[in-house]
Formats: C-alpha cells, sequence, structure tokens
C-alpha cells in the first residue's frame, strides 16, 4: 500500500493521529522537500516519528518515481508533504502512476495555505483563483498573474499568493555540464513580492487611469509561517510592504477584494500596521 | 486559553496529534454540530478522546456564546470543528469575540473540503470562487449562485459547490410560538444539487443560445464523504448526476472550468459512469 500523507503546516505534531500510526508501520518513508518546507527540519520529524526518513528531491520525485514505488505491491511505503497532498501537480501525477500500476493507495488530508489562510479573517468563499507569483531574475520578469489578480479584485475577490519557493535549483552554467551544481535555497518574500507587484503597476499606470485598479496604497495582507507558533500577519499598503521583514519563510502575500464585509475588515484591523491606512478599511 | 480545533474530514483519528492533545487536557470540550457534521457520531469521537463532549449547536455559538466563552481567561477551553476553524463565518465571529474579550486563544488547522476537493484530480490552482447551494422549497428558489459558477466556468475555472445542511432548524411555524419545533436533518445530495441546477438552465435557455453556458451535456463531478474510508467520487453530465445516488451525506458538486488540463482529464477519466461520456473529456 502506497499513503500520501500530509504533514500540515506547523510542526511535527500537526499530522493526525491517523498519518502518524501509518508512518510508524511503513517499511519506508519519504519526506518530499521541494514544494513546500515545514519550519521544523527533517531532523525534528525523524525524532517525533522515531525512524529515518528518506528525502524525495524534486529529480527523484518527477525523474525517478519508480524508486519510490519500488515494491509498493507487497509493502507499505509513505510519502510526506506539507500541507496537504494534492497542493501540487506532481503528486496528482504521482498518484496517476500509482492507479496506472495498480497500485492501492490512500491519501491522508491536512491543513493547507489555501484554507488555512482564512485564518487572517478574509472568508474563504470570497477568494478567487489562486496565484503563484515567480521569482523575477534579471532577464525573466513574467507579470502574468497580475492579470489574473486584477481580475480577482474587480470581482470583488481575494486573492492568494503563493510565493516562488527554489530548492535544489540546479544553475544555469551546470545544466549543459555532467555534474550539476545547485543553487542555495531561496523562498521569496512578502516585500519582495510587493516589490515585483510596484513594478508592474509602475508599468501599467499609463494604461489604466480610468480603471478600478491596484495602486500604490491598496491594502495587501502579508502573512508568514501560518500554522506555525510564530505566525505572523500583517496588513498595510502595498508600497508598505516593500519594507516589512517577516521573518523566515514560507510567506505568501493576499490581495483583498475591491471592497471587504465588515466582519472581515473588523478582523483584519487587528493586524494594521499603521494607525493611518487603517481608515481605508472601515469605508 | 480557548482552542479553536480542527477535526479533519473523516473518523476521529483524522484530528492532529497536536489537537488529541489539548482535547484531553482541556476543562470543557465542545462539538460543533450545524456548519457540518463528520460521518461518524459524536459517541464515537467521546469513545476515542475519552472524554465528554459538549454539543454547540447554533442556538448555543450564534445567541449564547458567552456560556461557551465562560471562564475561557482562566480554563481551558476547546472548540471541535468539522474540518477547518475558519471555513465558516461563524467561528471567524467567535474569534472576535475572544478578541474582544481579551481571552487568548490559538487554531488547530486541518483539512477542509475546501483543499480535501483537490483529490478528484482537478487542480486547486484553477478553482474560481466558491458557491453555496440553497435547498430550494416551494416558495424559495434563490438562483444567484448559477452566475457564479457560469462566471468561473467562462474563466476556465472551477467551481466547488457546498451543498445545503440544515441541521436544528426551527419550523417556520414555530418561530412565532414560545416553544420551537426544530426540523428534520437534512443535508443537501448531488443528485438534488444537479436537479437544481437542471431547473436553472431550463429557465435561462432562451436567454443564453449564443453564449459558451453548462448545458444538460455538460460534465460535472460529485463527492461524497471526502476522507472517509468510503468517500466516493463519479463525474457524469449534470442530467445522469440528477439520477446519482451516492449515498449518505456530506456530498459536494464540482463543476469543472470550460477546459481541463490533460493531466486533469487523465485523472478524472477512472470516476466517469459511461464510456461515452468519457470522450468529452478527451478534447
Amino acid at each position: 500500500m502506497f499513503y500520501l500523507i500530509g504533514l500540515g503546516l506547523g510542526d511535527a505534531k500537526d499530522i493526525t493521529v491517523k498519518g502518524l500510526e501509518i508512518v510508524k508501520k511503513c517499511d519506508r518513508v519519504y519526506l518530499e522537500a521541494y514544494t513546500s518546507i515545514l519550519t521544523i527540519g527533517k531532523e525534528n520529524l525523524e525524532e517525533f516519528y522515531g525512524r529515518k526518513l528518506l528525502v524525495a528531491d524534486r529529480e527523484l520525485v518527477e525523474n525517478n518515481a519508480d524508486i519510490i514505488l519500488e515494491n509498493a505491491d507487497k509493502e507499505d511505503i509513505a510519502f510526506l508533504v506539507v500541507g496537504d497532498p494534492f497542493g501540487a501537480t506532481t503528486h496528482t501525477d504521482l498518484v496517476l502512476r500509482l492507479q496506472q500500476q495498480k497500485i492501492k493507495f490512500q491519501v491522508i488530508h491536512n491543513a493547507s495555505i489555501i484554507n488555512a489562510v482564512g485564518c487572517c479573517g478574509l472568508q474563504l468563499y470570497s477568494f478567487g483563483e489562486i496565484v503563484s507569483i515567480p521569482l523575477w531574475t534579471e532577464t525573466w520578469q513574467p507579470d502574468s498573474f497580475y492579470d489574473k489578480i486584477l481580475g480577482n479584485y474587480k470581482r470583488n475577490l481575494h486573492t492568494l499568493c503563493l510565493l516562488d519557493i527554489k530548492v535544489k535549483e540546479p544553475t544555469l552554467d551546470s545544466i549543459v555540464k555532467k555534474t550539476k551544481f545547485y543553487m542555495p535555497p531561496k523562498f521569496m518574500s512578502v516585500s519582495e513580492a510587493a516589490d515585483q507587484l510596484l513594478q508592474i503597476l509602475e508599468k501599467k499606470q499609463s494604461l489604466s487611469d480610468q480603471e478600478l485598479t491596484l495602486t500604490h496604497s491598496s491594502l495587501v495582507v502579508g502573512l508568514a509561517r501560518i500554522g506555525a507558533n510564530d505566525q505572523e500577519i500583517c496588513i498595510c499598503s502595498l508600497s508598505k510592504m516593500r519594507k516589512i521583514d517577516l521573518g523566515l519563510p514560507l510567506h505568501c502575500l493576499v490581495i483583498p477584494g475591491n471592497s471587504l464585509h465588515p466582519l472581515e475588515s473588523e478582523f483584519l484591523l487587528q493586524y494594521a500596521v499603521d494607525d493611518k491606512e487603517l481608515q481605508l478599511l472601515k469605508h
């Protein structure tokens, strides 16, 4: 049997009771370590489970999944994913392989940022399409995510922006060589996301003078380490968010819709970093 | 300290390890029992936790929250919610009261249908706004949810439709009397939801002849008891869904966007109830 087990968002104890029982009895346990991270490390998980974990990086999951699935028809194998197992496309792909090979599997769900984001007080029913914001390089600066955010905003829907994670990505240079060199891990912060959004606003400004659009003073919500004991939430203008440091990863950014429900405004007020900006929330 | 604890979706063991530890140590433990239900009963939860639970119905939570919060500054009180604590507006309201009364609180997240719906193979990144479908009566047949579904569909986004739950609702007749009488609990099924959607389509047909719209033959996904051992998923045309019986609650319905990613179609194929309809998925 193959088990896909969500670990939730905080620490080792955010696994479900059912999930923990399975981890303890399995023959092999993989920890998926590139679509997300827990704020605690692999060692802490190993200590809590009382067993060794095998790290499953992008290369193993996407190019050598057969190693993970080996003997899954005879043995019990667990595949641990931060958040919920269906948060990333790559896990759907793994399930398809299981089905093709007629290997039995079970999914143990858990919280992911997609539902836990409700803790900022914005109603989950009022979120539109989720967007991913990629970390720009000097030569690669895509901005199609902005149109999705604006589309949600105009329809009065909030946007959850997932921020780029780069773990064990080969350097451009090394891809052509036989031995791969990897870039250091990099987790995009709310300030980097705000900075990229502001750059897009500057570029598009002339086009959208007459339209309902985001501006430098639009209020946005920054979230860090949701589900962990030291989680942080703050609300301020987009231009202020550029200077906010929410500390260690993972971060995400929420762009609220054009008008808020009174219950949402009231809830968000507690996270405001600037009294003057609060007034904007009250209308 | 006041704890809001998500129970997840399946059975007693879907609580997190952290959540279970808290339940065991609290002075009082409430089970919220009107915005959702677990497929297992209160007695099973009590047996697993080794303690009694207090049922929190709509009246208690919305009109007498002070009883729940009593002594929360001195004692440890847990409030258990099926799914994740921020799935329903009413819990956000409870958190606001905690803040107003300066009572410390902690949230233990868990899976909810909002992220677990990913198990049907449709990518969570491609879902638009969530809609709630209310159960019609003879005299009350609102259909504004249809426009939201159509809006998502046209933008190529999937719609998660949460289906109506009526637990401990007073009868119309009894509201004016001193003693309230309650209607029997009622959980909307995928076939009832499909039936209401078809009735809306018939009404709107003449208006939308030229437009991209849903039809009787649009493929929809029915889901029942997601996260439980006996979960069921099926995909078929809207008109066929009207006749599908997925058994015990809770059900939800997904209306996929106008075109699917190949990985999504491939995944959905396994749940198709009719070979001929499969062909529609392949384009």
